[in-house]
Order: structure tokens, then sequence, then C-alpha cells
């Protein structure tokens, strides 16, 4: 008998690599390239350093009414968070209590399985498709709740509304998480469905649409009731989440929606032409609506690709897992970053092929 | 049946008030009167919007580095969370899981028995003795884990460094957690019983002695082996806690140790002055080593003098608890600050007296 008996084990997540060396191309956990809004920049200047001596607003009032306005929705219906893992570990933890497993996709965010273990929620991975598409009638069995994230990840593709309010309406008895940290990038967000149905929560990020990865900033949106339970639990794990700077930028990032749209319309336009490109050079892809390409070659197998580009300080994301293991998730950056990367692809597949 | 049968219920935790009013004198919360380093400010200068749009770094290198540098320990001997909260929250969750009961007093931060009813933690509160103090014996039962502050809150007495010791040695099946958040104050770390027990673990904050409670900043000490326990599950909870601005401001503070013991020595020389008033006015207290005096008046009801000075816009914190509900907490301010508050007190206790 020792004190390790009782330590909670786990087999650690290992989040993608922030390389600290400079001067690389970063394609590998689809960060936006762009920056975020110029008011983040003057909300910066408007920090005041005695105001750190002070507990922020545990409420986070500031930032939860500026997501509800923007979106046209009530502060009730709002739960900020620090990133959407914050979000999203919050939730597993406050809805998923059941003794039935819980459902998401064979082939989808990395966390979940490992919010399901370290929480010891019972959980049952449900295959996707041969074209990597999500099957509903996968989400019409006895489960303790669901989540997925649309677009779902690291695919890109996306479930059609009536089939996500199919799943959700099937489920009065659980709580279906709709993970859309992708959903700016041509998709249809699922947010109305909170208006018909208190069981479906829709999540959603800084880190990805609006530049803002270094800040921690995650939030979901439900019925009051619902939102209601997630305080609760919030307030019982750590009163005072979100820091002061981040509930300015935060703030003062969200009203602007403006740049956020010119930029994810960038990362689109760069996305349909970097598809055509890799679909030129003997890659197979089915049609993305995130800021990532899920790519796959007809001749060098994706290790070998994912070793070349890093040699070549060009990071994109390879996942030693069954049924993906060859393929590559590479961000969509500048249009110049791409040039990069397709520059060192044809170098590597003139030796290769 | 219902989804809200296996919601996670919990009696939500009510944090101090944060009033939004401004010309108040706020001695509630335990905040340092006195602003952070000037780095502080020099660094905010230095922050990058543009970096903003990358994740931070998950593993909070330059602070972790720093803490250890400026503690003389090594970097697998610190870990840091989003404020002591989140850092002891962590620490239930990766070390409590056993089933027999974890062990801290019945008068104390009033967080511990949140975070056991949330994460389903049994728990044996051990009552303090009648003068507010910790007896040793109380920790020696079979248990499954033991936490206490030191200095304790809201009382601010502390136990003697061998009676600490006493206990960590009598319990090598379970981890010991000491919580430090007040010990700037006057009282002495067991830090160096890392040293000597890796079941010992040390937290300590940001929020009271550094003047950062906006900041969100925790940090633990203990033997490399537990550390990586404890990060291992934080890892798997949420990889990246804390955000760039957080990281930036915290380590520029955390090496200026000139200002912060300056402060903290301003704070001690001004509770030695409120201590007398206090006792002059007809209120009984024990000698505090933390930023607040724990008092009670022998002849006005705690309650009526914290409705007068909240009328007076003066806020103090009362505990509606058994044994304490007599007493208030009040967090030492600047003597400009002390004296609105004894103005006020004279004036309520020459109508009550």
């Amino acid at each position: 008998m020792s004190w390790e008996n009782n330590v909670r084990k786990v087999v650690p997540y290992t989040p993608g690599e922030q390389p600290k060396v400079k001067d690389i191309v970063k394609l590998n956990t689809n960060e936006n390239p762009y920056p975020p809004s110029p008011r983040v920049a003057e909300a910066l200047k408007s920090l005041d350093v005695n105001r750190m001596r002070l507990y922020p607003d545990p409420k986070i009032e500031d930032l939860v009414h500026a997501i509800a306005t923007v979106y046209g929705r009530k502060d009730e219906e709002v739960f900020v968070g620090i990133g959407s893992d914050d979000v999203l570990a919050m939730l597993f933890m406050t809805f998923f209590n059941s003794n039935k497993p819980i459902l998401f996709p064979d082939i989808t965010y990395s966390f979940y399985d490992v919010w399901a273990e370290m929480l010891r929620i019972p959980y049952v991975t449900q295959p996707l498709d041969e074209n990597f598409h999500i099957r509903v009638q996968d989400y019409k069995k006895e489960n303790g709740g669901i989540v997925f994230p649309n677009p779902n990840a690291p695919t890109g593709s996306v479930l059609a509304q009536e089939a996500i309010e199919e799943i959700v309406k099937a489920n009065p008895d659980s709580i279906v998480i709709v993970d859309e940290a992708y959903v700016d990038f041509g998709a249809e967000s699922a947010l109305p469905l909170i208006d018909k149905y208190d069981n479906v929560i829709v999540t959603q990020t800084f880190s990805k649409s609006r530049s803002m990865a270094g800040l921690r900033v995650g939030y979901a949106f439900a019925a009051p009731k619902t939102i209601k339970y997630l305080n609760d639990v919030k307030y019982s794990f750590n009163s005072y989440t979100m820091n002061y700077p981040g509930i300015v930028l935060g703030t003062a990032e969200v009203y602007d929606t403006e740049n956020f749209r010119k930029n994810c319309a960038k990362i689109m336009d760069t996305r349909a032409k970097a598809a055509v490109r890799f679909r030129e050079m003997g890659f197979t892809l089915e049609d993305s609506f995130s800021n990532f390409l899920f790519v796959t070659h007809e001749k060098v197998p994706a290790k070998k690709i994912f070793d070349y580009l890093r040699e070549n300080h060009i990071f994109v994301r390879w996942f030693n897992k069954p049924r993906i293991d060859r393929y590559l998730r590479v961000t969509i950056g500048t249009d110049e970053e791409m040039e990069k990367l397709f520059a060192a692809l044809t170098k590597l597949l003139e030796t290769e092929a």
C-alpha cells in the first residue's frame, strides 16, 4: 500500500507540437494564419495593471453578453470557458453521468476518449462510413450522451442540419453536444436547435476562426436550464477561470465580426486552391468545411511525407491511429505558406514517384 | 426518465462578492491593496497581438522555470494552474481516489467540501480546537488524503512546521496538501519537506501576496514523481490552460521578489496596527499570519456589523456557518482603507454599545 494506489492513472494526452524554433511553416494545430481584430490591439492598451490585484468577474458577464449579443441570444444561453477543451471537459463532467455508454465517432477529435477515460465515463465509438461520414442510425442506440464535431475533425466533413436534428430529437434522455470548433469555415451552425430542444449543446471557440488560440476562450450555447446546470458545476470546480486580460481582449474580439468573417473567407479561398493542387499532385481528399484538409497520397506513405516536411521546417499533423494512418491533416495557412508546402511536396514527389 | 437524471447535481459555490460599483472599500476577498511589480507593466507593453493566433505553450515552461528558479527548486518540482483553485481541484482529482474519507478542518477554506462533493470523494471534517487551531492527532486516523491551509482560512492561525512534518510522516499512504495561499504574510513554508517526502504537496498563489488575483495563477511544489502524476491528469483535462498574457505577465511578476516582499511587509505592518485598534474597540481576535483578521465583537453581532459596513460601502466577509457566524473576516487594506473601516466601526459602536 502506498499513496500511489489512489492516484488517478491516465494515458497522458499529447498535444500537437508547439515548436519553439522560428521560421517554420506551422500547419499542424489548425491555428489561424491571420491576426485577430485590430480592436484587440486597442483593448490591450486599455489594460490596467492595477486592476490585476483584484479578482476578475466570476460570471465573465462582459464576454458572455458580447457573445450573446453578436449571436442574437440571451445571456442565460451562453457559457464561457478556458478554450473549448475546458468547456467540453465541464460538459462531460456535468452531463455524462449515466451508466450507459456515451457515443462518438471512431475517427474524431482525439480528446473525447481521453475525457471519458479520465472521468470514468463508459463509451462506445461509432465507426464513420468508408467516406468518413457519420451514420445517423448509429446515434439512435441506447446511450448516456452523444458528442461529435461538426465539421468533424480531422476529416473536415459535415453532417447536414436535418441529420443533427434527427439525432437530437431521437435522444430526449441524453445530452447531445455538437462541437462546432470549425463551423465558421463554411458549415452551418446547429445553434437554432437550442430554441426547440433543451438537450442540445453547441460549442464554439476563439482558437480557429477568431485567431485567438493564445487567449483560451471557448463557449457553449444551450437552453437557459441547461446552461444553469453547467454553471453550477463550473462554480464548484473553479469560480474564477478567465483572467482579466482574457475577458477584456476576448470581448474586444467578439464584437468585430467583419474581421473574422474576412479571415475565414481568405482561408476558404486558399483551401479551395490548395485542394486543387493536392489533387493535381496525386493526393485524395474529401471536401473540407474546416480550416484544414485531410489528405492521403496514392503512392507515398503519410509518415514519409510528414517526416520529410518536418525536416524542411514545415509542420503538419499525422495521427498514428487505425484507419487514418495513411492521412495527413494540413492546416490552411496563408497563400505564401501553402506555396512553401507545395514546393516541398513537389520536390519530394519528384524523387519518390 | 430525462437527460436531467444524469446531470451532476451540486450545491453551487457562492464566490465572495465582486461589487461593480466604484468608491468602495473592498476588504472581502483577501486581495492585495498594492499593485504588482512594475515589471508587469513593462511586460504588458511587450505583448504581441499577432502572437495570440497561436496556442500558448502547454507546458507553461517560462513560468514554471521562473517559479522554480526563484524558489530554488527544479522545474520538475513545479506545477502551474489557473489560480490555486484550479491547482487544488486537479490535486483532488488526481490524488484523492480512495474509498477512505479525506480529512480537513471543520473551519477552513470553503472550497474543500465543494470539491469533495462534486468529485464524490468521501470526507470527514476534523474540528479545530476552541482557539481555532488544528489538532495534529486528528490527522493520524485512517484516511484517503489530507488537506489544510497554513495559515488556515478564515482564522489566520498557523500550524508549526514540526506539526506539519509529523502529519506528513504519519501518512505515507496518503497525499498531504498544505495550502499556503497566505504563507507570505509571516508564516513559514513547508516547501523543504518535498525533499524528504514524496507524499506532501505545497500550493501557493499569485492572488494574495503577489497582487495578481486578476491573472489567475496558482502553483504547487512536490517531488518530481508527484508532479508528473498531476501533469498527466491536467493534460488529460485541458492541455492549454494558461493564456499567453497570463504566462508573460506572470513570469514578469515572479522574478520581482523585492516588490512583493515590500508589499507583504506593509500589509503585516498595517495588520499589527489594525489588531491593536480592533482590540481597543472590544473585538476579540487571535494573531493572524495572513492578510486578514478574523474578529468577533463582545457585544455587537457580526451580521449587524457586516450589514452596517456594507451600507457604508465597506465590504468585509461574513460566513453564515456554525461556530464562526459571530466572526467577520477582514482583509488588510491600505492604511487609508483601514482608517475608513475604523471610522465606520466607531460610529456604529457609539450607537450600539
